[in-house]
């Protein structure tokens, strides 16, 4: 039966487009970032759509949002779905939006058909996600599976010196649930892909099997400032030119661990920056990743060694030091393998990819059964207020979680 | 007779001592920007050792100071030779010092041995050489030479809204003569290096056979911002990919046009500089010279391609401008020959050089036969409170200067 079943495209896509009005910019897109009365009208439009659905909807601690629909045994822990409403300053409609009203009109797909699962379900929107109002990305769900204090998170201010607790309390979110993770059966979020990968390769899903292993960079090669004219080039100390030696290998290390490996010069800036005036100082940042541990590990190895040969050819001193690292995630197998089988059921064209981005679900895997479902975004573009995707994708997507979440919630009554 | 005299080493570096007195800075510098307290009090302390030994002093429209000493026929054109006072905010004993007292102490050598010359001589005071308090570098020799109207120059300003005529004014140095060059039989310019040559090559006289062929270039080119984690390599518009492919062609421009080919990237900057974000935007300046010609456009030609051919690669749009360009000059080959006799017949160390910065002489060399010379700066550091020469550089440099002259004015009863 769970093949046959496919959502209501047409009220996912008006849903989504009245969460826009909250919080709507001049140029079609959305300011709702955590916590603000904009905010709080989203998740209130959210938690009322639940609750005509006759879901039970509880807060916790920290704001995090359940909307239960009870299955045929409810001691059974829950099958749980869900992402983000709040959004960057100047965001789009979908980033996170898209995964709680994708789970919303799975659940009301369930409730016009009258079919129960086993296991409950739930919708769960988690709090200030994007990390911009209050700098900690992520936060309702790391306070949910342990990685963040609930303390912590309360102590964040915004630029006006407003905590997160007293936001919570203004708003009235502070739920008098504890934001500990229970048993959870599974998890899975439905979420744009934030790249450019399946509108170019012309597919529809993205079958997430995990998150890159990423880490973040700060290299500083220091020369010394000569002036253009009168310094013979073999008597300079010019950080540019160790620029010039390092980043071409540097580039060949995402070549030699294609397609997966990836590169990123980010930040480039030359002191004192006088266009006559041999540099001083030289500083960048490379950003390295890829999915395997293996290869990451030797794409460390490699830029290591490009950057320290480049400096040690020129005798320049060179200080090199990782500011950010973020070990990768393999999703849980079952998890991924139900979203294959629910796109395989419905036909839709797949591909199995790796998140480059972080999300809720790097927080839940740690406690639950986790993988994610992507769908294509226009010119991979989002944390903009151009964001966008097709109405046929956004309910893609939607068909593909309602089918994981019947396989493996299972539904009451087959055998 | 000329071979055999030398200047007194110790009365020039006494009163090179004694001129850093006049805006002393603790860390040993000068602060004397053009027609400050400080620079009157300079200009005036040079104008009193000069009529000291007889010589008659004037003042031009613009501030230059002229001390000349009669020759045996004062219908000829005189010699002149000079330099600046003006120093940056936090500038050296030496730069434009040297060239200044260097010339009155072969005055005062000549005075103390009573030798006249045939042609007369001046010593030169350069108003505001260094374009730091008002906004045009090389101005005084700018005005005399053409290159520049008196009135432009007047209405110049500094920071507070003084404008040059007025400062003149304030300080009484605003002379009844004309601005205007006259004959000149020959023009010679001392000088420390500003560059690490001389010494890195245990060098004393640089013989300085012209300056440079110059410009500055900026170089922008478009990518497109993207997030680093889930954008493929080659889905890419990365402007840095582009650095990449230029810089190691950019600077082999240098290598085949070795020794005295020279490139330097004094800014380099990505936006929007985030380490995590593919630059939308990249823009490089280039400062590009040679001594000839020839060489010199064929560099700016083998510039274009290396940068065009690095963006076409990468289909990725650039702007290539040209923001200045200062050509190349040769100076005169009596003057040159009458410096490179007087370092024969000292014994010196030489070497043939271009100057990498321009200098008052670039301007006086369009009026009359010019050359300098260069004497060694300890690492070649200046516009900077640690510049320095040794004591007896700064007499070789006077030495040759004075052979330079007598040979260029002719001694009166030689034949």
């Amino acid at each position: 039966m769970s093949d046959t079943l496919s959502i209501n495209s047409e009220r996912l896509w008006t849903r989504l487009m009245d969460m826009a009005r909250y919080g709507a910019l001049p140029g079609g897109g959305n300011n709702r970032q955590a916590l603000t009365d904009e905010d709080k009208a989203g998740r209130e439009q959210f938690m009322a759509w639940c609750r005509e659905i006759g879901c039970e909807v509880r807060l916790d601690a920290i704001g995090n949002i359940f909307a239960r629909r009870a299955g045929s045994d409810n001691t059974l822990p829950p099958v749980i779905t869900g992402s983000h409403l709040d959004t960057q300053p100047s965001g789009g409609k979908f980033d996170g939006i898209y995964g709680v009203l994708g789970g919303l009109e799975v659940l009301h797909t369930l409730h016009d058909q009258n079919v129960k699962t086993v296991h409950p379900l739930e919708v769960v929107v988690w709090t200030n996600e994007e990390g911009c109002r209050f700098d900690t990305a992520m936060m309702g769900s790391a306070v949910w599976s342990g990685a963040m204090s609930l303390d912590s998170a309360y102590a964040l201010t915004d630029r006006d010196h407003l905590s997160v607790k007293s936001e919570l309390e203004r708003i009235d979110h502070l739920g008098e649930h504890s934001a500990t993770a229970g048993a959870i059966h599974a998890a899975l979020e439905l979420h744009i892909e934030q790249g450019p990968v399946l509108e170019a390769e012309g597919e529809t899903i993205g079958i997430v099997t995990g998150v890159q292993h990423m880490s973040r960079h700060r290299i500083v090669v220091f020369g010394q400032e000569a002036h253009a004219g009168p310094t013979p080039m073999e008597l300079r100390k010019d950080p540019v030119m160790a620029l010039a030696r390092m980043l071409p290998p540097l580039y060949e290390i995402a070549e030699r661990h294609a397609p997966d490996g990836r590169i990123t010069f980010g930040y480039i800036n030359a002191e004192p920056g006088s266009s006559n005036t041999v540099p001083g100082r030289l500083e960048i940042t490379i950003d390295i990743r890829h999915p395997q541990a293996a290869q990451y590990e030797q794409m460390l190895e490699e830029y290591n060694k490009a950057v320290r040969d480049a400096c040690d050819q020129l005798e320049l001193d060179v200080q090199m030091s990782c500011f950010w690292e973020a070990p990768g995630i393999t999703f849980d197998a079952r998890c991924i393998e139900a979203v294959r089988s629910s796109a395989r059921g419905h036909g839709y064209t797949t591909r199995e990819m790796c998140s480059g981005a972080g999300h809720d679900s790097c927080n839940v895997h740690t406690v639950a059964p986790t993988s994610m479902i992507f769908i294509p975004c226009e010119g991979g573009l989002s944390h903009n207020e151009a964001e966008n995707v097709l109405p046929e994708d956004a309910a893609a997507g939607a068909n593909i979680l309602l089918g994981a979440i019947l396989e493996l919630a299972g539904v009451a009554g087959e055998a």
